[in-house]
Parts: structure tokens; C-alpha cells; sequence
């Protein structure tokens, strides 16, 4: 398989006594780091040697939460309320969902994903999620997949969601030596029945499936629940066995006193979600606190429809800034804890092991940054660039397994330009329809 | 001089009732808008035709605040509170800010600002302000200037400083026909007796000099204000006169509720710079209650040593998601008000009138945005993706006065290889110096 030596680049890494490596050479083979030491490369190595003159190598990014489909719905609704959004907006349309526009949509998240250095993520839909397991398979990336799951309809028509979620699950699970995991993931306390939710952490832990759910996103929910149970959903889901095993929670933006408490000790990790929290009006989750109670925190953008984009860089920016903001506080969380957050953090949470670090014996899977771009200079200080100045198009390569997916900003695998043609033409339709 | 026309362009203006035209051209003469209409271009026309092929055609980005000196310093330290950061690291280092320094880092803004799509810009400071004149000049872009003044030092030294600061204003006003203006800044009430700033004000209103100083940034300085003059700075600055003639309050971050109705009524206008005062942990300013009062807001990005970019896309977006994050409401502020700060708003504030727009007979100030970007698809909601999707890489191409500043991402005005080599090479002379 494939051997060669990235020379002449500085290297960000996520080991937190030596971040920085300077002028090294980095040599995969069979798509593993097999050494990584300082230039030049002795002259007896084999391989072919690529001169990358100085650019960045940092661990490729994790986003812990999205829905791929919905990035056809880039910037169909913004600043209004979030029933209005989903039951005025969204829903209409996704009910027009077709298997074309969900490959569309899919497609395209896939090439701005890889376009701005992300290299495995979580997706989570409801519809035609066999097409988005192979269209992930054919691009090269990592993924977390999950038939997601709505607690509507008879009991009769949940069980066969379940059956069918845990089928697809158990057949992606580590398809393609490891690239993809499958993983159940009910929508939402507010959306699932509490003996719905019971049977799906039955059926999770039974099949030793990875297990996520939304939770405590809005004030609203987290009051609705308490009206209609008399505890918090975060409560309520402990109780029904949920946070037994490993499981991610998506958001967590409104967890009181004693659900923090709660979960402090238990195999929970959360995907913050920031900028689609700030959009949607949701608030601030208390990442500080989670961080001091030791929590296992990821980043996520959530769906391009509320976001807008799938850049982790400007993710973790905004993740910064807006906790510094809000506690008037500039020391409150550092550029080093955001980067962990979306790489190595990112990577356990997902279940890849030995993943989101670059060293010797780790799959190589990495980026590569232009360090010439005019708002990265002077270019000394890397990490705080990486997470305050850095932009997903700043990203010149990314490597998933040794395999190039972009060389100097060409996608290898996949045919960028068709996806865009596609995603403006199923966006047409769609809309010419909705109008009908 | 110049005559061509941009065909095949969607222009995004700043007119409330037709923010979109689709399928246009846009005639340029004299630098000039000579005429905007839908394509095709009539045979007759004379004047060399550019097929853009659907670029969008907006208003150049005005950037409020700024020190584009220690563009140098970006990146040096982050994650500190404001004072340690300023005693530190800042000014130990602006103490080494040679002429050679100071060139290095405004020519990076400059490079920084065009490729980011901003046209015109307002920057203080109080070192060397006489080569960033030239420099602004050289590169093309418009500014407003001012020789920054810090209150410390004998009332000799302050009425020298004054002095010195009227004199660049009167002689940098309406430079290069209307290309920069200068204006008077003391830097802030806290760092400016009130003598001092009281003289600052007699001579801008004799001298008919725009007048701006940094106001309320954080909690400290209105609680020390309070403290030390039992009033609050704002209502202080009033009582200077300093709000009589029209004035660019910087921050505003914590306005008392006094403040703000004195405030209503006065020829205020306010520079809400939100990623520098969440960087530095200031805070959030209030800006929806200030838009209620009909107050005149535009986008600044402070230098970037506090941000850590130029790019007032990012601005938008961050000013944006940080207010529904806060408010918990995604309705508080809109794409197309967060839009007209950046533009049309920017223009008013830094008084280039009959500028931040795409009109016939406005000034050619406008530039255009790749839309084939994977992240700006589907592209139909195009005010949309500027404010939520956009990033300042996204600009390919600026025009300013119907002169051309990039063109394909190339700049023409300035020799960016040089500059980027410069600002590395100054930057590691200023760090050794630092260390001995």
C-alpha cells in the first residue's frame, strides 16, 4: 500500500507537553504514521519524499453532531423562532425529501466537510440513511451513522423503526475495517415516549451499540418536561437506563444543579453545538462547568440549515468567544482545551480509538494548513492561530487513512463540481414544488 | 479613465426593498456606477465586457475600529485577562514598535483587509501614523486616520500630543480626493483626564474634525469611572460636549440605562466590535436595545491582536449569533440588519456619504463573492449566505473607485510576498529583542 514522507512541516499535536514540532518529516505507510522526527529525512529512507515546504500538519477534526440531508436546506429560514423554523420551514420541506435530494444534500456536506479538514463525524436522519451509508463509504471519510428515530405513530410502528434502526446499525457497524460505526439515536425525550426510549436503551445495550440522543436544548423543553413528568428530562432519561452505558449527549444547554450532578460521573460525553445553539436562540451551555466537573466535551455544527456552514475552525472560534463573552472572563477557556475538543476529544467520543492525535502507530489521518494566508501571519504562534484565526478554506490536504481525499484543494474522491450542479437543481425543484 | 461593465452578476444591495437583483450588469465609468440593469448588455454599449458568470456583487465591507499596527502582534497572547494581556504582552511589545515594525504590520492589514473584502476603515493609533497614511494612500483603500492620543504626561506633552494629532488630522482630510479623513481619538476617559479631553473636543469642533474615542469597553472601567468622578464615563463624555458634534463611540459595552437615554437623542454612532470584546472577556453590548432606540450602529473589528482576523464576515456572523445566543431569541437581529451595519452603516459612521452602496451614480466601492464556494450552496438565499455562510476568502475580486485592488484573489495595488516575508522577519527581531 501506500508509502511516502511529508517533509518540511511543523506539526500541531495534541499532546499537551509538546504541542508544537517544528521543521519535522512525517513518513506514512499502509496508511499508518510510522515515524516522525526531525528534517532532513536520512538518506537511506524509502518512499517517495513530497517537499510541503512549511505548511502546517494538525489532527484532522471530529465533528460530533449533524444532519448531512439538511444541508440542502442551507439558508432557507433564519431569525425566526424555532417552531416556526421547524413546523414553517423545515418540515414542509423535508417532508419533499426525495432519495435524490437526500443524496444532494449528503453529497454536498461531504465535500464542504472534507473541504474544511473535517475527517469523521456523526450523522444522524430519518430518512434514507442506507444511501447516505454509501455515499460515505465512496468519499474516503469516517462516520458515525444512525437511522434516527421519532417516537410518533403506534407502538406497533415504533417497534419497527427500532428493528430497523438496530438492523442498519449492526450492519455499518465497523463496514469498510473501522470507517463507519452505526449507533441508535432517538431524537429526543421531548419526541420519544419514556417506554419507547426504554426499549431503545435495552435494544442498545443488548447489541452494544453506541447510544445519543438530543437533550436539554431549550428552556422550553426542559419546563415542558418538568410539567408533563414532574422531573427533567436529563433526570428522566437516568432513570430510564440511558446514561448506564456510553452514550453522547447532543447540546445540554439547559441542565439544572442536580442534573449535573447527576451525570458527572457517569460514561456520558456531550456534543456542544454552539453556533447552532446561538442561531436557533437555544442559549449557552455551561462548558465551563462541565469542563471543571471533568466531562468529555466534543464540537458539533448541527445541520448547515441552522448554522450555516460545517467549518469545525470557525466552530471552535465561536465555541471560545462566546463563553469568554458571556462570563467576561477571557481565561475561562483556553485555545488548547477548543482544539482537544475537536480533535482527540471528538475522535474518543465517536469510538475511534487511537484516533484525533498525530504520532507514531496513529492512523494517518490529518490536515494540512497553508501557512502562507496573509491572516495567519506573523505564522509563530500555530495553536492560537489554528483555533482564532484558521478558516476551513485554509486547508490545502487531508489524509483519512493515508489516502489522499484532497490534494491542494482538489477532492480525489469525490466529483465536487456535479455535487454542486445537483444540490442547486434538487434545491429548485424542491422549492418549485413546495410553491405547488 | 476606467469604463467597463461586470456582466452576469447578482448584486446584493443594501435597498430594503430590492435587496437582490438577479441576472444584471453593472456599467463602470469614471469610477463611477454609470448604470445597473439586467443583462444582457444592450449591443451598442460601449466600454470592455467582463463576463462574471454569476459572481454576487456587493458593497465593500467598512470596518470601524481598528489598530492596523498590531496586525504584527497577532496571536502573541490570548486566553489572559484584559490587564495581565496589556501589561504583559502588548505593551512590552508596542515599546520595540519601530517604524519598520509599524510598516510591517499595517501593510499585513492592509493585504489582510482587501483579500478579505473590506474597502474602507477607521485606524487609530499613536505610533508612526504618518507612514500608515502613506501606506493607506499606496494601497487604494479608504480610511479614516487619527494620531491616537493617550492622556498620560505633562500638560505640555498633552497640548503637544494635541497638537500634533490636529495637525495630521487637517492634513490627511480629503487626501487623494476624499480617499482618507483624518479625525481626533483620544484613546479613552480612563486613560485621558477630563481637561485633556475637554481641549480634544474644543479643537474638533473648531477644527470640524471628526471625533471617536473608546467608551464603556469594560465593567471595570465604569465602576472605576464611577468611583474616581461619581458619574458614569459616558455621562462625563457629555458633559465634556463631547457627544454635541457627531461622534463614533468604540465598544459601548455597558451603558448604564441613564446612559443609554442620554444617549438617544445625541449624533452618536457606535462601533460594536463583539469578537474583540469577547475575546478580551468585556462582555456583550446591548446592541438590540440601541437598534430600539434608533441608534446608528456599524461592525469593527479592533486589532488583531484581540480577535484575531480582519475579517469583517466573520464579524457579521460572530455579531449576529452572539446576540440570539444571549437573548435567547433568534429573532432579536436579522441578515439584512447585521447586512447594513457592515455596509451602508460603516459608509454613514466613517462619513463617506452616498458610499456602501451598489447604485447608480454611488462610487465603484463594491466587490465580488465566488459563488461556486460547496459552502454557499444552494446559493439562491444569497443575504443569507453573506451574513451566515461567507467568509472573507470567499471575495475574489474589490474595486474601489472602479480601480481594481484584487482581482481573482491577486492583489494589485500591493506586493503581498514581500509583506508576509516582512511581517515574519519583524516579528522574530521584535521577539529576540523582547528576550534580552
Amino acid at each position: 500500500m501506500n508509502h511516502y514522507i511529508l517533509d518540511n512541516v511543523h506539526i500541531v499535536t495534541t499532546n499537551k507537553d509538546e504541542r508544537i514540532l517544528k521543521d519535522h518529516y512525517v513518513e506514512v505507510k499502509n496508511g499508518t504514521i510510522q515515524q516522525i522526527a526531525k528534517t532532513p529525512v536520512p538518506k537511506n529512507k524509502e518512499g517517495l519524499i513530497h517537499n510541503c515546504n512549511g505548511k502546517w500538519v494538525m489532527p484532522g477534526l471530529y465533528n460530533t453532531h449533524g444532519h448531512t440531508p439538511m444541508t440542502l436546506l442551507r439558508g432557507v429560514a433564519d431569525d425566526v423562532p424555532l417552531n416556526k423554523w421547524l413546523e414553517e420551514q423545515i418540515w414542509p420541506r423535508e417532508a419533499l425529501l426525495t432519495k435524490d435530494r437526500v443524496e444532494a444534500g449528503t453529497s454536498l456536506a461531504l465535500v464542504e466537510m472534507i473541504k474544511s479538514g473535517t475527517i469523521a463525524f456523526l450523522d444522524m436522519y430519518h430518512l434514507q440513511m442506507d444511501r447516505v451509508f454509501e455515499l460515505v463509504m465512496e468519499s474516503g471519510l469516517k462516520a458515525v451513522l444512525s437511522r434516527g428515530m421519532i417516537g410518533f405513530g403506534s407502538s406497533q410502528e415504533l417497534q419497527s423503526k427500532l428493528t430497523a434502526a438496530c438492523n442498519m446499525a449492526e450492519m455499518w457497524n465497523d463496514a469498510g475495517a473501522g470507517q463507519i460505526k452505526g449507533m441508535l439515536f432517538p431524537h429526543a425525550p421531548y419526541t420519544c415516549p419514556p417506554d419507547f426510549l426504554e426499549s431503545v436503551v435495552e435494544q442498545a445495550h443488548k447489541r452494544n451499540l453506541m447510544l445519543g440522543t438530543h437533550l436539554a436544548e431549550t428552556k422550553t423543553e426542559v419546563m415542558n418536561h418538568q410539567d408533563k413528568y414532574g422531573k427533567t428530562p436529563v433526570f428522566h432519561l437516568h432513570e430510564l437506563g440511558f446514561f448506564d452505558q456510553s452514550t453522547i449527549l447532543t447540546h445540554l444547554v439547559h441542565p439544572t444543579e442536580e442534573d449535573m450532578t447527576l451525570l458527572k460521573n457517569k460514561p456520558i460525553s456531550i456534543s456542544h453545538n454552539p453556533m447552532s445553539n446561538a442561531k436557533l436562540g437555544s442559549g449557552i451551555a455551561p462548558i465551563p462547568d462541565m469542563l471543571d466537573e471533568g466531562m468529555m466535551i466534543g464540537l458539533g455544527t448541527d445541520s448547515a440549515a441552522s448554522n450555516n456552514t460545517l467549518d469545525m475552525f470557525e466552530e471552535m472560534r465561536f465555541a471560545a468567544l462566546l463563553q469568554k463573552a458571556n462570563q467576561m472572563n477571557p481565561a475561562v477557556i483556553t485555545a488548547d482545551t477548543i482544539f482537544d475538543m475537536a480533535s482527540v476529544n471528538g475522535a474518543k467520543m465517536l469510538g475511534f480509538s487511537e484516533h484525533g492525535i498525530i504520532q507514531e502507530g496513529a492512523p494517518a489521518d490529518f490536515i494540512m494548513v497553508n501557512a502562507e494566508e496573509a491572516h495567519l501571519q506573523p505564522k509563530e504562534n500555530m495553536l492560537s492561530h489554528i483555533v482564532y484565526a484558521v478558516s476551513g478554506k485554509d486547508v490545502t490536504d487531508v489524509f483519512v487513512n493515508g489516502e489522499q481525499l484532497m490534494k491542494n484543494r482538489e477532492l480525489q474522491t469525490i466529483d465536487e463540481e456535479k455535487i454542486r450542479f445537483e444540490a442547486n437543481a434538487c434545491f429548485q425543484a424542491l422549492e418549485n414544488e413546495l410553491k405547488t
